[in-house]
């Protein structure tokens, strides 16, 4: 039971057992608050509104999620999937820095699908005003950060050194956020040259003699 | 007449002929337009909140400002001169790339001063659902972003070409937007590698041979 346990959920913390109607009605309310933190404000972001849009009773959601805290971190984590799994597995794949460095651009460069770039936009704000918020979606960023800092280690193990992999892996993250943001804000950017820039540019510099 | 209305507004469209008294109503307004927005978000954003975080009548804040649009569009012009005003000045007063770019390396990695983390992510999310403040955000990031590409013309000029400033710029603008969102949520990051990186390790990468 235990391995059956580990073995359905890999990536997090081990959840009280919980009913397939369980299950069900949990994601009926993460996919009820997600779309929530994704609209246009209206309708506040509260558990009872939640509830509501999920067709939950509001003591069934608070059986799953006591705060609304407890939801916007459980949806925090439910994008990951979605956000950071790609590009971990584009880094981790073998591979030379330079094939590395093309998957990673290949995936930077197709714009963020759905609803991911509001829902961030609303995740942001709330945890500047949540501190359980902001450490959830704190180590969510450290984990995307690391991606680009393992990338980086590849050149620098291929070159021998010679150059801080963290700072650009940092430089190169914080890039790909900002020009997410930018681009939520204007259809017009075209990503690639930025990217292109901001991996292979700056694996110029770290190496140029 | 005309030359004192022009010296007394010089970075701005001239506007109507306001009292001294119309006009302190209006910066009351302003300041407690951009309080409540950088706020936790518990008291909602409107004309009528605002007026009453200014102690002025609703009558008296729809005279200024008809809608809440107008008050963040307002917001969104006048933190102009804190935020994208001085990264304008480094830039553009005289001296080769590498002095330019270490007056903008200094201005960086200074944190950002009181509210604007809050005010920037609460009009981003506002921005997403405006399409008034989409637009008037996304010409100021505009602003923001054409500093750093005038800096890596200076560069192109020195160097006779051979890489094109504006996919450098726009890098290093994404990547000190996305500095300043990832620091807003964790206070532990060294930002200086992280300039360094995006404007010198830029530079270098672009003038490699």
């Amino acid at each position: 039971m235990v391995i059956r346990d580990e073995d359905s959920q890999p990536s997090g913390a081990r959840k009280p057992r919980v009913s397939a109607k369980g299950e069900q009605t949990r994601a009926r309310l993460l996919a009820a608050a997600r779309a929530l933190l994704a609209g246009d404000g209206e309708v506040p972001f509260t558990t009872r509104n939640v509830a509501a849009l999920g067709g939950v009773t509001h003591g069934m959601c608070h059986y799953h999620f006591q705060t609304r805290t407890d939801l916007i971190v459980a949806v925090v984590e439910a994008i990951r999937p979605e956000w950071i799994t790609p590009l971990e597995e584009a880094v981790a794949q073998p591979g030379s820095f330079a094939e590395r460095a093309e998957r990673v651009v290949g995936l930077l460069v197709q714009p963020e699908a759905g609803d991911l770039d509001r829902l961030h936009s609303a995740l942001h704000w709330f945890a500047l005003n949540d501190e359980r918020v902001r450490e959830s979606l704190a180590a969510e960023y450290l984990r995307w950060r690391e991606c680009f800092v393992a990338l980086f280690q590849v050149l620098a193990d291929e070159r021998g050194g010679g150059f801080d992999p963290r700072a650009l892996g940092e430089a190169a993250a914080a890039g790909t956020d900002g020009l997410a943001a930018i681009q939520s804000l204007d259809a017009n950017i075209d990503p690639a040259p930025v990217v292109r820039a901001l991996i292979l540019g700056l694996a110029a510099g770290a190496t140029a003699p």
